[in-house]
């Protein structure tokens, strides 16, 4: 792989630091992006009645025209706390925008960890006033930033394009950190896709709402919609390059491919998971219809814990679509499962059990392919299977 | 406790045989119910779109006014099976109908089990022949019939109630099996409620309605809905006693009793559970309301695997209220876990962590309670806690 700095976008410089909200002092807990010019920022975000501060601060200010700053915190997810959580993020917001000589309106904030306790706030400001200092646009920064929003995932998730358009070279990167709530006292899914490209708020939120139905919005761990689930968009323009015409679709592609990387990455971090579900569905009347099925299917525990036991239990896959609260014609349902053919015209085919539980065991991911015969709509959902490791990490109580 | 004998309503017989369908032949796997006169018979059935053979008989047939026989099988579920399946189904009631002397739309069909394969047909009509040969009032008989019903289950479930009314005792007695899909390959909630009441069809599906409401739709162990739920209410009249006035309501309550002790002891006998949950969602606009916050609570995994770590991790109750997708000010949630204040006006409380947690480890039963400010609708919702023994027995791959 070439050197990951490659991909970060002109005029973004962002650093990752220990300030002491996660006990090990390996680990980054703060992280900060900084614009050396004023970026234009969208935002989705969590669709839970409770949600935390961080998310009313960015809902207050997307789209924005003059964002300059990000700073983002792992080890407490700053929900259920009131006024006084409020008040916590617009200060940590007003720091991080003096790090870059902006007003108090210019930062945006993101937030991941237990919900319910106070920010400790002389720890992150220290830390901002840290990662102020070590602010860069090199690997070790990149890799830095993106571990300090890291709460069990294993892995960083880094993913960048680089696109040469018309005007000159556009580049999109993209740091995320796992999926809906999957931590032990964790919460949340974050991503934070940054460009050098010219584009104003109104097209970015556009293109980002677009991108995230069809990445972010497709994957589940545990069906949990966290409180502060967080993904924004910020183009500062440094690249002079303003994409039109075919560069303005190839600009869009781009950043819809980045949002699908980072997603598949969170599921294929998932927690305990030894399977990676990909769930196509197909020949729905609407996409919303073939979402929800999908969704349902990837959410039934008993589908889960089936494909972690390499079980050929289809039965599971066919039940859960059918309280999915979505009215199909059940004789005109086909399931294939890696590639076999396992019930049609409402009645099972005959299969080798063994054969296709070995294809379900020996490979790290598994493919579930249901038909409709109810329109042309489809939706490719991605999902983890579901594991004793799953429940140990979640049942620890850390005292 | 006395005989269980004490609690057949006059005028039934039973038995519960071992025809092969499950592998132990210590295990009965067929059930017979017969009413020595015709009786009138109430059904309440999955939601699911996909749902078995036996469901679509029944469902035909009741309410009814002449039902003879109830013939039930586990370790197959002949749910997806077509044309074929609904054959077979026909052809258990009808054998089950001829024990009793009648006709073949005079017998219910309850199965339980895979998804997808068709049933031994041999096997059955030898279990039912095998069974008409058992068929006895006695304690040996009730407890083989309502193991016949079981899957995973670890103990028969049967309640009753004798009630002194005017016109004298009327006996109300109920067996059931596991909840929801909770077992390896295994589907479904099954329940039986036998009465020698004199009671119409019509007031039977009213009342068993009610009962229903309450207690089976009030739990969930991993919220996967069954092809196969089904509750009968069967009443012979053989007690000659016709419940009025007061009596008619407390007839009406000992059959929701029975439906309540049977849904807890479903509960109680979840799949790998440690902890028995009561949800109680009070203060919302309407009770489905109420009920859907419940349930959102109780099928959260996080959740779930909280209390079975006795992790005092409230926000993920909290969070998971937000998403039910119902209205409500969270300024005006209150959250109780075992009389433990925790959340109140928007804010956290402050509370000793380890001793919550202890209150949670050092009880089978945990009680959460979330008050709203949104009316005096409230729900009672049971469920267990998620456990890696759950993930276990339902990952187990049987070749």
């Amino acid at each position: 792989m070439s050197d990951l700095s490659t991909l970060i976008p002109q005029g973004f410089k962002l650093a990752g630091v220990h300030c002491g909200l996660k006990k090990s002092s390996q680990n980054p807990d703060l992280s900060l992006f900084v614009s050396e010019r004023p970026a234009a920022a969208a935002g989705v975000y969590t669709q839970n009645l409770v949600f935390a501060a961080s998310v009313a601060l960015n809902r207050e200010l997307t789209p924005a025209k003059d964002i300059r700053a990000v700073v983002v915190n792992s080890g407490n997810a700053n929900a259920c706390t009131g006024e006084r959580g409020l008040a916590d993020a617009r200060r940590m917001a007003a720091l991080a925008a003096e790090v870059a000589g902006a007003g108090p309106k210019q930062a945006l904030v993101m937030q991941t960890g237990i919900i319910g306790e106070f920010v400790a706030m002389p720890k992150v400001e220290a830390g901002i006033a840290a990662a102020a200092k070590q602010l860069g646009n090199d690997e070790a920064a990149l890799i830095s930033a993106a571990r300090g929003l890291m709460t069990t995932d294993t892995v960083p998730k880094i993913y960048g394009r680089r696109l040469k358009l018309a005007g000159g070279e556009v580049r999109v990167l993209g740091v995320a950190k796992g999926a809906a709530m999957i931590g032990p006292n964790m919460a949340t899914m974050l991503g934070l896709v940054l460009t050098d490209a010219v584009a104003d708020a109104g097209t970015l939120q556009e293109i980002l709402s677009d991108s995230v139905d069809d990445s972010f919005n497709c994957i589940s761990v545990d069906g949990h919609m966290s409180t502060n689930d967080t993904v924004l968009l910020l183009a500062n323009g440094a690249s002079g390059v303003t994409p039109e015409g075919a560069d303005a679709q190839a600009f869009r592609q781009a950043v819809h491919e980045v949002c699908g990387d980072l997603a598949r990455a969170i599921i294929a971090d998932g927690e305990g998971a030894t399977h990676l579900i990909t769930i196509d569905v197909k020949g729905c009347a609407s996409r919303a219809q073939a979402h929800r099925i999908a969704k349902t299917v990837a959410e039934s525990p008993l589908v889960k814990t089936a494909v972690a036991g390499a079980d050929p239990n289809w039965g599971r896959i066919v039940s859960a679509a059918g309280y999915s609260g979505i009215a199909f014609r059940p004789e005109g349902v086909r399931l294939t499962v890696n590639g076999f053919k396992l019930f049609e015209a409402g009645a099972p085919l005959p299969f080798n059990a063994d054969e296709v539980s070995q294809s379900i065991s020996g490979n790290r991911e598994t493919q579930v392919t249901l038909e409709f015969s109810e329109g042309d709509k489809s939706v490719r959902f991605l999902t983890t299977d579901l594991t004793a490791e799953y429940v140990r990490l979640n049942a620890d109580y850390h005292t």
